[in-house]
């Protein structure tokens, strides 16, 4: 192996120059790579490592440096746009969003597997407003005060451990990316005979008691909801993604939202109205889309609910889990009370129908084709929701009075309650008599008080 | 200066090694510098730049190499991110979009001066489906198949040369970036009574033919409008802008869109409805939001119009242009016939009640203190529209038929049309004569050729 070496020292101008340039060889041929230090008089010190008369695989360091910053100046320009659009929340920079902890007030940016993951995966339905927690994803709509959409992936290893509970969360609009003019209150909810419906449930955030907050976030996470519906139909739906999906699924993906669309609000015009047409107008009914509107902020009320399931299977003993699709169904279901004999396919509809009357696109990285089949059609237990009676001791827990119990007892009198729902209803109905009692104890007490103090 | 030089050449292992260290004085200090060589066996050749007991000075080489390597992979994620909503576009990817030619489709991708201005210098209302025009940029909103908002600038140069023509251009939704399912067609509009609104004005491309005919575009562009407003009101607005403001500044940004939120829309509870409310709701009225949709793909009809107006002083003498502020006014206008003698301030509102009803937030990268002043306030004749005289030729050129001419002359019958409109109009009239009496003679001639041909 041949070797050289040779240093030269000069002064060029006003530069200081130490350089040194090395020759080797490499195969059967001679190589050589110069190294210059610089030292400008006021300017600050310069090292540069230039090739000269190199081969390519030797120029490959230079070169490296070169087109990595080529390519950092090309990503970021597409990135301050990017940044552009962020500012969209609130007017928070670009540095400042990077800087919120994410934990607390969730962030504008994936920050965790599962966003990378649904993001990767499945896609986004759209691209308004994201907002990124540690169990969801949402899409905020400033217009309508609401979510667009939010999504969530349940494993069976989220239910392993509760640690979190309801009683530490509050509904609440601490939600840092909206702007003042944007956001839902509390009060908006008062006396408008409306719920708070939460679309990623808080059960299904019981490991952690942050996460499980995060979805009392009123723009983020909740719509005004029919009460009945919140509790019964829309409770045993989530139920059964909770109870029973997961445990033959490897994970199951959901959508939830509102949809404002009314595809049934025709209108016939009156005889004055079809007078008074415009010119050209041949129209003798109008169609429209109407939606009820809450509180000073105009809270936007969902005509209807959507969720989209997307379960994906086991891996199979034989490792061929690249070749199994993943289940798909999505329902359409009105906010108004349901049926208790309702059946999740009652409310079963096509993908398409969900997206054209929301404007999202759903699973935007899967092939309709070869990725998806149906959930409900390729076993039909995979949608068999619980039944009325399975929903009964949720109902029980609900009572606050003799009244409630009494009426719950009058509601369900067509079912065979059984020991078991029996003996927690009567367990019930003791607890809420003591409190009643001591209650009347109470006032009795306060009572005697008052006219003993006034003799 | 003191200078040394040392190579080393040894087989370490399957590894044939070549390096170099230079020794050089830096100020008062002796470095060194490192160069490696090595050619790994059945692998490429490889070539490291090592630093060793270097001052930090020195190391900056690698250092920079490594950093920017850092740097690139962290606007590289949040980039995939980027592309990822991007993908919100009819599943295009990233590659397909940025190979879209943007001089005939748009772009996903700001790529012009007036796009990064807008960006830069104002901000853009929101982050939704934006598609990126020679002359405008708009956000879509894939449910309501309309504009949110366009956003466009005009500059006197913009009206020097007259080379596009309407009659080369075609309403059409030749939109790539919108998927099928959320596209507006033009038999949407046929026998609604709804005329096609443009947002950006044809008239303000007069300077190419393809920036005029991507106004045409039906989703990024065009609202169903009512034909009166748009011809009358919103005309004269639209005049106002292109041949007054520009006049007086040096740019005027225009912001126009649909809205759909309906103040006024209260319905008192009946008994029936009063004895069915859910539990805890004490309402006796409701507020609502509602809008007609039109044709097969439920087309949204805009309840009112907005535009909003920001003018950029041009330059003083003293050149003090960044201490004067942009002037900004905003106008909700109902989407219905304007009475002719309406004047643009009748129709003025608070910049925040637009945001309000449409979840919009206008001038971000501006300061509502400092940044901005009042368009109308600051000087009456900012805001004087041409009147409905103004208005004649325009409508005179609409005429198709003798009735027509009967129908606007009756209509502006309390106008004093003096010499000038006058002579228009007559020449109008002899015009259309012309051409009925030309009808009439082919349609004799035809009716001659048939009894002809039947004998």
């Amino acid at each position: 192996m041949k070797k050289a070496s040779k240093i030269i020292i000069g002064i060029l101008g006003v530069s200081t120059v130490t350089a040194g340039v090395i020759n080797y060889k490499l195969g059967e041929k001679v190589k050589s790579l110069e190294v210059e230090i610089s030292e400008k008089k006021d300017q600050n010190k310069q090292i540069e490592i230039k090739h000269q008369d190199l081969g390519k695989e030797l120029s490959r360091v230079i070169d490296d440096k070169v087109s990595i910053e080529n390519r950092t100046k090309d990503i970021e320009r597409t990135n301050q746009y990017l940044i552009e659009l962020f500012n969209g929340f609130n007017g928070i920079t670009y540095e400042q969003l990077s800087l919120i902890p994410s934990n607390i007030h969730g962030s504008a940016f994936p920050h965790n597997q599962l966003h990378y993951k649904l993001i990767g995966e499945l896609g986004l339905p759209s691209s308004q407003n994201l907002w990124f927690y540690e169990t969801y994803i949402s899409s905020l709509n400033f217009e309508r005060k609401v979510p667009n959409w939010v999504c969530q992936r349940i494993e069976i290893q989220d239910f392993k451990e509760k640690i979190a509970d309801r009683k530490h969360c509050n509904f609440n609009n601490n939600t840092i990316q909206v702007p003042h003019h944007f956001k839902q209150e509390n009060k908006d909810y008062w006396g408008s005979g409306w719920s708070k419906g939460h679309m990623v449930p808080a059960g299904d955030n019981i490991k952690s008691q942050e996460s499980m907050c995060q979805t009392f976030l009123l723009n983020s996470n909740i719509v005004p909801q029919d009460l009945n519906n919140n509790q019964n139909f829309w409770y045993r739906l989530e139920s059964f993604c909770k109870n029973q999906l997961i445990n033959r699924f490897k994970s199951v993906t959901i959508i939830s939202g509102p949809i404002y669309h009314h595809p049934n609000l025709i209108e016939q015009l009156d005889e004055d109205q079809l007078k008074s047409r415009p010119k050209y107008s041949k129209q003798t009914q109008k169609k429209f889309v109407k939606y009820e509107v809450i509180g000073d902020r105009n809270v936007a009320v969902p005509n209807y609910l959507f969720k989209i399931i997307l379960v994906e299977p086991k891996d199979d003993n034989n490792n061929n889990k690249q070749q199994q699709p993943y289940l798909v169904s999505s329902f359409l279901i009105p906010n108004e009370p349901i049926s208790s004999d309702a059946v999740l396919t009652d409310y079963q509809v096509p993908l398409h129908e969900i997206e054209v009357k929301t404007g999202l696109q759903f699973f935007k990285k899967l092939n309709p084709k070869t990725d998806i089949q149906s959930l409900c059609d390729s076993d039909p237990i995979n949608c068999m929701m619980m039944t009325e009676k399975d929903l009964l001791p949720r109902l029980i827990g609900f009572c606050r009075s003799t009244k409630d119990i009494n009426d719950l007892k009058n509601e369900y009198k067509h079912i065979n309650w059984g020991d078991s729902l029996t003996n927690l209803l009567n367990s019930k109905s003791l607890e809420i008599n003591q409190i009643e009692e001591l209650k009347n104890q109470e006032r009795l007490l306060k009572k005697q008080q008052e006219e003993q103090s006034k003799n």
